[in-house]
């Protein structure tokens, strides 16, 4: 029986968009070869940030308004690893503190003229920064698996969607659009061959494997598995932001892609994809092929996504249904809003739900 | 005497844009042979519409939102005369019902899958939809007067204005504007002839008739009318939002200009100009005359009543102030608003009203 | 010690933005030789206005709103001194009084018709309006110091802001950011020399004396003041928007340049810059370099002023912590709080406050 649900737990109207921000957690805000000499902005639930390396070579965060007059210090300069707002000269070190008010003669100008600081964090070849301010030295970020691991090919790519967080991580983990929104790129439509689906919630994740999958047909199955047998193929969303595509070919191939999304602000998602493949055929021969087809799906998704966000605005809020084969989008949601909630550590027996689709 | 009245019945401070949705009515959303083999999307009211014809190739008008995950329906494409959406692949026939969701197995997903649809005609050249979409089955529109009729040249385009609906009906049947907006095209500035005005009130109309007019003066009225004489000269706004010009010259002359406007939002109309001619002169050999100056006329209204609309919004609402020669405003006014409280077949003596004015 | 003070009484939280409208003031709406036999259309408080010269040439100033269907007056056109509007031909005079309806009879038509007017003076070379349209007399607006004075060169020029009035006062009277945003212009980073700073609180007005300041560093000090010596140097605001910027050397140089500020919105400042010089060298001689030096700074004023009400604005509000050295902004602020509270005239002590600064 297929199971209907909508999105809500009320049923009719529009609703708000799907927005849970997790802030006692890590977001990439950048990869690290970009943060060099130069200072960068980016943004945060909202909040603009600027990103720079002090005099030790670590990255700092802060927010991106300077305490005195409110311009934005990304327009600043790093002045001996400190940064310089660029209108009155005010100068901040890597914790915030403000350490040079041009003009004053007193020294004491060390209250209430801090920057706002994020806790940051250089791993996996991306720089991390803790979303809430207020926690100064938090537990480092996970590490990405098989991320620049041996016998693994490791690349990074950045883009942004403007859509929610959540609309992001449902679409990458989304198996039936692919026949659709990217129609023969690497499944067929109609697919009329049954396969079991089995969907693990755990606490901080849940998880959908396909089982009985064909190696996946169109031009990126070719290129990605060149012999035929069945495949492992993992679906995974970590707590706060992360979606993961797995696949395996017997020993020879693997295949983690770890998409590590970032909300800008509501309706704006960073994602740097992190992706590392093993196989027979050297992945540097592979890569060229994936660029060009990753780059024709992700174009297609951030077209829909935008498209999807625009409508959801027009009308006032989301007003979705689901259906089964809808397997991770509902779960993903109610991870979000625990987490935002502070509700993540709670034990929770992991559970197990099992059915079918046609692929 | 000369009444002075407010658009509004309090005098003082500005008031909200003269806005009235008439639901319960036809619109025009397309000229029928717009709308072939390709789907167009639309909006009434605000909302999105996408058009398109199903399998009988009869005219289908939908909420541009996809029930499933609200991507537009309009970026889908037509599968055997049913509308595919371009995100996951649902698909909806000519009613709305969702008849195939990719990869489910069972076929239980006919609850709440289904996208709104608004009851839709063909007639009169005109694609029409019906604005509440709870109305399944709704009797036709009426007839457009002279449109196609025998001895008469019909032609039809479209236009969009920024600005109320009432204030494009009202640009379209007012008289004094002609002389100053489009000054020189087909009434001089500063006239000072006095006729006689009669003003009729019907339930579902209001009309006025110019008696003693001369032929316009100008090019309009050398082309329209080579002879001279008296002319019967009828201005009428019909609900919902028909704006009709009539022009006749004894029997040989007749024009019937119906503007069908439609309320793609509150500030936003789009007209579908119904312009219908008998002459002695063949019409085809006029058409390309009036085109030229037709073309003139819409873009200068078209500029002044954005430049209206924008100068109410920087205002934050109107502030009008009217006098005896605002001839058709008020009571188009006051039929909108009867009709979107539903009080359109309130039986109602028809009322006359006479007076001068100066052309 | 160092007196911190926030830009506001509570401490914490985004606050609105610094804006005072003080209505009951005169305001520059224009150079006067801009204002020829065009219509200009300008804002004030945000309010759209119609500038042009009668029929005896003085000036006029209406709200830029026809009374009949709010068309902007502005796309009007003059006619024998009169403003006529471009949608129906209304006709006002220059007081604002509506003579002329085009197709009416009655002559009845003077009730409610008459278009706002601002009261208005030239003076100094500027068109000058009345921000109360309600008072139709006021006394004349304050002469600029030193505007066309005998041996004195005197040069306007106007450039918009997208700033709080508030903000581009304080920007303008402020030293140390011009060693900064201008750095190398006219002030060197990182000064040393403590000098002597007297603050000076008027009813009407607040002025800050730099007592032992040494001849500006850089080029516009070379210019400025080829020879060397002490400098007298006073920065003042004058309620209800004049930032002056004084230098004298000796008998020879004076410099006053008074930026008149008209606050066309809330977030929008219009600078009317009055600059007058006297000096050995002739002032024609001068005035080349000065336009260029002057034309870097105000584009460098213009993008930080920018900027930082764009971050203000993306945190919902200001946010200012303040030093000693923040000289004269939060008594501009207090003056121009007062004035729209109508508490200008309140008889108040001049209090005098002296302190040192590095420069
Ligand atoms: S705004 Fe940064 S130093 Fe003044
Ligand atoms: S959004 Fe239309 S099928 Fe999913
Ligand atoms: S809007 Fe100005 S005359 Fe009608």
């Amino acid at each position: 029986m297929a199971v209907i649900e909508t999105n809500r737990d009320e049923p009719q109207g529009p609703k708000p968009l799907s927005v849970a921000f997790v802030r006692d957690a890590w977001y990439v805000a950048s990869i690290g070869t970009e943060l060099k000499s130069k200072i960068l902005s980016t943004r945060l639930f909202g909040q603009p940030i600027v990103l720079f390396r002090g005099a030790d070579n670590r990255p700092v965060a802060l927010l991106d308004r300077c305490p005195h007059r409110n311009a934005p210090l990304s327009e600043g300069k790093l002045v001996e690893g400190q940064l310089q707002c660029g209108y009155h000269g005010w100068r901040f070190d890597s914790q915030g503190a403000c350490v040079h008010v041009p003009g004053l003669c007193s020294e004491d100008y060390r209250r209430n003229q801090n920057a706002t600081r994020f806790a940051t964090y250089e791993q996996d070849g991306f720089i991390w920064i803790y979303g809430n301010p207020s926690v100064a030295d938090p537990a480092p970020p996970e590490s990405i698996a098989c991320c620049d691991a041996k016998n693994y090919m490791t690349r990074r790519a950045t883009y942004d969607v403007e859509a929610t967080l959540h609309a992001v991580a449902e679409n990458i983990l989304d198996v039936p659009h692919t026949a659709y929104l990217h129609g023969g790129l690497f499944r067929k439509q109609g697919g009329e061959t049954p396969i079991d689906v089995v969907v693990r919630r755990m606490a901080d994740r849940v998880e959908a494997e396909f089982i009985g999958e064909k190696r996946p047909a169109g031009i990126v199955g070719r290129i990605l598995a060149p012999g035929s047998g069945d495949v492992i193929h993992v679906d995974r969303f970590i707590l706060p932001s992360w979606a993961q595509v797995e696949y395996q070919l017997g020993e020879s191939y693997h295949m983690m892609g770890t998409n590590l999304l970032t909300p800008l602000d509501a309706r704006t998602t960073r994602v740097f994809a992190c992706f590392s493949l093993k196989s027979r055929i050297p992945a540097w021969l592979l890569w060229p092929f994936f660029r060009i087809v990753a780059k024709r799906i992700i174009k297609q998704d951030i077209r829909i996504l935008k498209l999807q966000s625009e409508t959801i605005e027009l009308f006032g809020g989301e007003q979705f249904t689901s259906t089964e084969v809808d397997v991770l989008g509902l779960q993903i949601w109610q991870l979000l809003k625990q987490a935002q909630r502070g509700e993540t550590q709670v034990s929770r027996e992991p559970s197990e739900r099992r059915f079918q689709m046609l692929v």
